[in-house]
């Protein structure tokens, strides 16, 4: 029969056929803002959920992320893409308006956090093996510049503490030769080292103050914490909060604290104080403890309300299960509560009227309103760890 | 030659026209984040550009706002759509990703910016005539509430110094009466309003701490102005800044400064002082002034980068040429320039790296680095005003 078609048949056919499978592609995804998207970790299982915040809803998942214990991201300055760095050395960069996987290598043996520069073309990895930091194009994820973490000595350190801050800079310290590096990307794809040595024993963690300004180590092997001013580099690294109590007890440390999750609200700073059930509260104009508030647990995460009028305290086991909140007027705990086992994260709204909760051994995530604390809903998720919304993207510091 | 066309065929050809027209129909908008987007007001022309900050570029232009004369936006939270206040009393939504209209009411005579709530479900827009503020469902634009702004005298004011704060406040005052209004939407729809008469004469504008706590009106017929701590509104209006020398000289006032454009910056605060070419410093520790820095004119917009290292300054008339920018630790003008007549607006993307110009007698916007301050590009745009970007969706008192 085919035989038979005449030419102009044939032809429309053909057209009709490429229109056809055309039309049946894959649609582009719906269109729409991504100002108020975010992903949940599911840790185990190698995936990612893509949630938004306005009616609080799941919108897809993304698998084939590897080993996401102890992951975290980072937005592009259009909050289309997440940038997800896994434990294995993963880097993934997913599209969470179109969502998949768009570009993914795999840059050590074993990382910890990452950053991405203040023009949103550079996104920096922090390693543990082999120590160092990996700088990659953002667009393509091709390797910018290695900058591996060999001190003076010859001795190469896991970095820890990897923060982006104004002037395309990254900064981040030497877990192993306590060290403090700034990576000055501001010429160009060559980085301008300028180190800090002898800055103290085992930076385990870091933060940089919300203006971009003071980043600070906490130190693990030493009873204090070491302050840098990136508007004054040349003044030095300066030990701040020295013999704040880390050993008096000698309390077993279940969990690091998590310095990225550092509060800043009202004219103070709260920080988890490494060990012991207790926050520090701080005066950033002097870096004096000004007071401590005793609490649940050994806290892992203290993060502020984003008006500053709260902190929210997670812990470490075996007080995992419960939330603590404080309220920073009268620096009393106002409210307390447990969602269950293995709370992991806290991510608040960017304006701060819902805070969505990770609690990995019930396998859920709760939205709370803080204002009234009550429930708005939660959402099943397979171990879920960090959930990361894309207003991150604007911020300096995570 | 028609009737010899076979039934298959004729099928295939209306299959055909049927897909080609499904093709050939407007395709939805380009699937983008909205991450990066903004606006700049064409103010004569009643149009306003949408523009992206990664490649900086126009990607279109909506028409029929009206009169956008002193225009200003907002963001809803998924960053998609703006919420434009015309001079005309109409508020127009306008999606950013499809460039449109998607409603438009005219509701008021004459009125003075808005505020989008913590929540994203409601618009407000401040009225000089009929005075008051009235309030919207943020998806429809249909009224939700009307707060007419009358005195105890039963005289009605202009509003002016709207803003938002957190808990799903709006905040204003009354130009006439001299009052603060606290309007607070958590209830629902209908808002519990808070007086605070008798804060001195003719309240200008106002600005709200980045925090959402500390609500400060300048005050026209008074040498100072009037603080509310919105953490603790029982205490009431506190007078700050007495006798900052508003009147000393009795300069003529060309423009009034806009207190929107306050700048936190560092541990201080930059205020335009009304008549006078001069910034004053204040410590908001305790509300005292602490300094003053010379400037080139009177200031109208004094607004910090966004990591509060450089506060940048444009003038009234005749001195509207140009912008000076000092720098924060040194207390310092570090740079001058002179881009052209009548810049009537700076906006920084959030994290710093470019400031957007507008110059609105030569036709252009111009785009600078923040560090180097080179010129990066400009566009062409019909006497532009307002630039707005949609990271301001997640910011609080905009």
């Amino acid at each position: 029969m085919g035989g038979s078609i005449s030419p102009i048949v044939r032809i429309t056919l053909l057209a009709l056929v490429a229109l056809a499978a055309y039309v049946a592609s894959p649609r582009a995804a719906e269109l729409r803002g991504s100002g108020d998207l975010g992903i949940i970790v599911e840790r185990a299982t190698g995936r990612v959920q893509v949630i938004e915040t306005t009616n609080r809803t799941r919108l897809a998942t993304v698998e084939g992320l590897g080993d996401l214990s102890h992951a975290s991201a980072v937005f592009s300055r259009d909050q289309r893409y997440a940038y997800v760095f896994g434990r294995d050395g993963g880097l993934t960069k997913v599209d969470v308006l179109d969502p998949k996987i768009v570009g993914r290598v795999i840059q050590g043996g074993n990382s910890i956090g990452g950053a991405i520069s203040q023009d949103g073309k550079l996104v920096a990895v922090s390693n543990y093996k082999p120590g160092g930091v990996k700088v990659f194009n953002s667009d393509t994820l091709e390797l910018v510049a290695d900058i591996p973490a060999v001190d003076a000595d010859g001795v190469r350190s896991k970095t820890v503490g990897l923060v982006d801050a104004p002037g395309q800079r990254f900064v981040f310290s030497l877990y192993d030769a306590g060290e403090i590096w700034i990576a000055d990307f501001s010429a160009g794809s060559t980085p301008k080292i300028t180190k800090f040595p002898g800055i103290g024993k085992l930076p385990y963690d870091a933060l940089v103050t919300d203006d971009g300004r003071y980043y600070i180590a906490g130190l693990f092997g030493e009873d204090g914490m070491a302050m840098l001013d990136l508007w004054s580099p040349e003044k030095g690294v300066t030990r701040i909060l020295d013999g704040y109590g880390k050993g008096e007890k000698k309390l077993p440390v279940y969990k690091m604290p998590h310095l990225e999750g550092w509060a800043k609200a009202g004219d103070h700073i709260y920080l988890p104080a490494i060990g012991r059930h207790e926050l520090l509260i701080v005066d950033p104009s002097n870096w004096k403890e000004v007071g401590r508030i005793q609490v649940h647990g050994q806290p892992v995460f203290a993060v502020a309300r984003p008006d500053g009028r709260q902190v929210w305290v997670n812990f470490a086991h075996p007080n995992n299960d419960t939330v603590q909140v404080i309220d920073v007027p009268s620096q009393k705990i106002i409210h307390q509560f447990a969602p269950g086992k293995a709370i992991l994260h806290l991510e608040f709204t960017p304006r701060g009227e819902q805070v969505w909760i990770s609690v990995r051994d019930v396998g859920k995530v709760e939205v709370y309103d803080t204002e009234t604390f009550a429930k708005i809903t939660e959402l099943p998720a397979d171990k879920p760890s960090g959930i990361f919304l894309s207003a991150r993207a604007h911020r300096t510091g995570l």
